[in-house]
């Protein structure tokens, strides 16, 4: 199945009574700091505290009652974990979670809070998706990878659905977008939505220094891979190399890739805390600290920032809140 | 000039292009960890921070442009001041604020980047009323009162307009409403909305233990002040007495007022981290105190909680990220 924007507005329909319509955020304080006029979709405030709940929603939805009966299996850092866990809930699947050892201690227990079995393995060492698969066969559970997924990429899509109105009304002007990247999945599925919609807004992926495998695989046209999986407090989109679904949606729609330091991504956390007053997780943080560096685009550009989340350990917020 | 639904429709028609839509939140974590279902009214995603907002701009767009020429004097806390600093901006007057010689240090940086001139006062010592009314009569400034003025209490009013739609929207079935509480400006505009447009939601004043004179005031059916001005976390509404065109509407809409402990507050504001990925602060986190606390109302009750604002200190938030 190929994702247009017809199974874009199909997840939307079967999603939208569960998701919140996140609001499009600006602020004139943030655009001093930043120079420029920015727009920012807050994700944060999305239901489990990320976009990935959407994506989960639309896979959960799109299953049997046969597989929805015999239960879903997903692996994740845990934002996936999360949407899963609860879209499973709500259609009334069993879930089965296989989680890094290093995820965030919040994003393992509210996995476990929405009813979800927790199964742990060793980032960098053991591969979750041979779990995942042993797992899927021996128990005849259904898998929902997290971006290489029609349905979940279908269901991030449903981001870019929002965006376009939300910028109409608001009379944005922006013709660049930047988007928080992983495996692809939120920017493949939001850069399908643009090439329908809003073709004058060019999509670029952020990612975190030293894990721009997709900034690379843009720039060189093949898919390649990062040294390591480890040492990024950008837990959330650390992921080895593009989706093999994804992958060919971003070569086709996406400007080129940018990367971010930590550095900038803590500043850029503590700056959302004073001026939209929004809780980012690292991760979810790459593509407004890229907007806040002037070298990223021409400096009189209006930006849309997507933000994607907000699951972080008070412990790596403090650290942000030290800045500026 | 006595405010009805009318005053309120009308100041939403002058400042909803500059306001924004806060939205309503909720959280299956939220709702386990309250013990039951909680809608929040999110205002720290307001312009400037917090509800103020919508007050100070309603006010300020029913000047004419003779008073605008003059300039406008206000005194404030701080979330008052930024309201009136950034709409005197937007509607091209020069803003005088008075702010206590306590007030945030982010508030008067913000205050004075939105462009106002800020005049410190010392708190419990100095009256910033008579200050306000000096300025005023020698500079030829309207003074913009933080709650006692029919148009700021109308602007704080169309939170109740969304409010209706958006929980009709959700499917909410609550009974009780909770709000901040400082002089009443909020209170009162918003129960005036409800009792227009949702008879059935009963609007209960949240403040700090201390310095709960609403609450006393409408038990003992007059205006009670009190004891100190000082000593409170929640700086944004520690009035000394409820409002004179305030109070004789929450008298006659509201029901009880409760008061909340710093040590609740400072956990409502961590649970609003994790749960919402909403920064609020102290003064603005009282009402969602009250609902996590078991005590406050029966406790199979779904519940409406107005969230008022976010700009708080880093060193005040850490302190909250240390609850839990």
């Amino acid at each position: 199945m190929t994702v247009t924007l017809k199974e874009i507005q199909d997840a939307y329909q079967r999603i939208e009574s569960h998701i919140v319509k996140t609001p499009l955020l600006n602020s004139p304080r943030l655009d001093a700091i930043a120079g420029r006029r920015l727009w920012l979709k807050a994700e944060p405030l999305q239901v489990t505290g990320s976009f990935k709940f959407r994506g989960a929603c639309s896979a959960v939805s799109a299953l049997s009652s046969e597989v929805l009966e015999r239960g879903v299996v997903a692996y994740s850092s845990g934002n996936h974990a999360q949407g899963v866990a609860l879209a499973a809930k709500i259609w009334g699947a069993r879930a089965t979670i296989i989680m890094p050892h290093d995820a965030p201690a919040n994003k393992v227990a509210n996995t476990e809070a929405y009813g979800a079995r927790v199964v742990r393995y060793k980032r960098g060492v053991e591969s979750r998706e041979a779990i995942g698969t042993q797992l899927a066969t021996q128990e005849g559970l259904h898998l929902i990878k997290p971006y290489d997924d029609p349905h979940v990429i279908a269901g991030q899509g449903s981001i870019g659905l929002e965006l376009v109105d939300q910028l109409r009304d608001a009379g944005a002007k922006a013709s660049s977008l930047l988007c928080c990247c992983g495996g692809g999945g939120l920017s493949a599925g939001l850069a399908t939505a643009l090439h329908s919609l809003a073709k004058d807004i060019t999509l670029h992926t952020v990612e975190p220094e030293g894990f721009d495998d997709t900034a690379r695989s843009l720039s060189l046209g093949e898919r390649v891979t990062n040294a390591t999986e480890q040492g990024s407090i950008c837990d959330a989109i650390v992921t080895p190399t593009p989706g093999e679904l994804t992958f060919p949606v971003l070569k086709r729609y996406a400007g080129p890739g940018f990367a971010v330091s930590d550095m900038a991504v803590l500043n850029a956390m503590k700056v959302a805390f004073d001026t939209l007053k929004l809780v980012i997780e690292p991760g979810g943080a790459v593509a407004l600290a890229a907007a806040l560096d002037p070298a990223t685009l021409p400096d009189d550009q209006e930006l849309v920032v997507v933000a994607s989340g907000g699951n972080v350990d008070e412990r790596v917020f403090q650290q942000a809140l030290q800045f500026g």
